[in-house]
């Protein structure tokens, strides 16, 4: 089966999206029976193009792999002549709408309003955006459902490792009481470079900064805020909760000292930070703090930029799943699964 | 949508998914939309009932409970005079065969003789026999397909962990490359008390037969025959492969001493009985073997009788899941997670 995809935003996760989809045409086609045609895309910086039948994704690539915009590509627009995105998506012949923009995750906008239209107009969406899924999970689940759509959210959390999908398909028929994990990876990378390079806090964070895990204003990852914002997606999407990113009890990693970490590891121990949320009754709870656990804690043993989520379930206990947190490919390979999903729905 | 479900071998595994059925069936219904009805149940041991309309779970799970045989059930018959398990499939009117009989790794009979009559007969077949997913899994898959019925097997490589469905589901457009795992929890459960708690290997391996881990004759886990069957059937569902149990190149753990165990350790390694499988060009390769590990890899923190499976792929990299790779509740939980599967497809 061919879906017609519309992307708004194609910025890392796009472009990466669109690199998979031209490296593995074939292989998506012979073995999973699903073809993708990129019918739009927009993007504040990059700007529009409009395009029912197609566009050449090598040729999208190449422009924007050279710098330009997208009024180098036939019928197209630079930004300041772009199409509106929500003109865009309602105009658009897509089936499926890939929201990519960026994250605000104070007011999950301009994504939401986007996802709303895509959904009024009959498409359905898969994004990659913690804000809208953080913010109005039920309520957009709930819009998609009333009109026979789906709304995806895999790379939200973990980018393309596949926390959701388990849920969904393998822990099915589980009750899910409580889940824990490493969900950012520049924290868990400053923590490791402490313990097994001896650095400080200071140094390793300029380290972290220099190699691109961490932005020149750290605040949202080492404050837990990143955290806290996906652990307020898995508590409502995997807890049945509905609770806010204010909600969560969040502490960050600036108070962790090198001889804290030299100690914790002195005695077998080792310093993570933990995003937790559970089940208490019908009440969710949710919090993100440094913790110190054994290493014979599932979680214990994940190092560097890696993420893991460990469920625990009233039939199988603890099931755990580590993978990479963060990525272009890792990212956009978290779109192409949802959008897999969709088709696994659709082709029966 | 309600199943009409059929047993054969009723054991732990069986009494497993009936007690779960029992004990989830509002909660099934209102979650997944699912329901089953235990239309026939078959063991050599217990005897046979054949029921059309359904049997009383509570009342076979107490009877069975007892000690007693199913000629204690209203139309039932005790094993001299049961209904041969072949013509059984053939008069039922079961929509599905779960197929929980003793594994033969050597003939994969009498259950493949089973699962092909249930497939001719036009029901979907799930099982968590190791024998005919090892032996005869190309072909049975096949015969599904061409019949336009399901064959699946998630209890047979790690109980109810679903690594069959996390390769289905959300690493699907992934390459799988390699995969490699703890998966006896026997082996793992003696390496992890010598080194942990100093055993000899002798003290160890009684240990865990004193606990039920091990059998009285230990030979099929420690010699690594147990593992090797399982990473046949990953090879085969995985990487495409056609390898047969022979193939795997294969050596227990019963050369590892107290003071290779304590050495790594004191280097920062571990033992693990490591099963691998790669495929290289077309050809798919096998192994089991123990290996020391650097305390970094996401295998080496499995500790007692979990198991885990590293998937290598093109596009995540490597994603690990740990979960148990035993149990009654557990592998009783992987007939309901296939359940569940084919219930996804059908219910569309």
């Amino acid at each position: 089966m061919e879906y017609k995809i519309g992307l708004i935003g194609c910025g890392t996760v796009g472009q990466g999206l669109l690199e998979i989809l031209v490296k593995k045409a074939e292989e998506l086609r012979e073995r999973n029976g699903f073809e993708a045609r990129i019918v739009a895309v927009s993007d504040k910086l990059k700007g529009s193009v409009l395009a029912p039948d197609g566009l050449d994704i090598s040729k999208v690539l190449e422009i924007l792999g050279a710098g330009k915009t997208l009024d180098a590509y036939p019928g197209g627009s630079g930004p300041s002549a772009a199409v509106d995105p929500l003109d865009m998506i309602e105009k658009s012949n897509a089936d499926i709408i890939a929201e990519l923009t960026y994250t605000d995750i104070k007011t999950g906008e301009p994504a939401t309003g986007y996802i709303k239209k895509a959904l009024r107009t009959g498409k359905h969406v898969v994004t990659s955006n913690k804000g809208p899924a953080a913010l109005h999970y039920q309520e957009l689940k709930k819009m998609a459902q009333a009109n026979r759509l789906q709304f995806r959210i895999e790379g939200t959390v973990m980018s393309g490792t596949p926390v959701f999908h388990l849920a969904e398909t393998g822990l099915a028929g589980n009750e899910i009481r409580e889940v824990q994990g490493i969900l950012n990876g520049t924290t868990n990378f400053i923590l490791t470079k402490m313990e097994v390079d001896g650095m400080d806090y200071a140094d390793a964070l300029k380290l972290a900064q220099k190699l691109g895990y961490a932005e020149a204003d750290p605040t949202a990852d080492v404050e837990g805020f990143d955290a806290a914002g996906k652990i307020v997606i898995l508590s409502n999407v995997l807890l049945g909760g509905s609770i806010a990113p204010a909600d969560v009890r969040r502490e960050g990693i600036g108070s962790i000292t090198k001889a804290m970490v030299l100690d914790a590891k002195a005695q077998g121990h080792r310093y993570k930070l933990i995003a937790r949320a559970k089940k208490d009754g019908g009440k969710v709870t949710a919090s993100v703090a440094p913790q110190r656990l054994p290493l014979s804690d599932p979680l214990a043993g994940v190092m560097g930029a890696q993420n893991a989520l460990t469920f625990d379930t009233d039939l199988l206990g603890k099931v755990t799943i580590q993978g990479p947190g963060a990525g272009k490919i890792e990212t956009g390979f978290s779109i192409l699964s949802d959008l897999l999903a969709i088709h696994r729905t659709l082709a029966k």
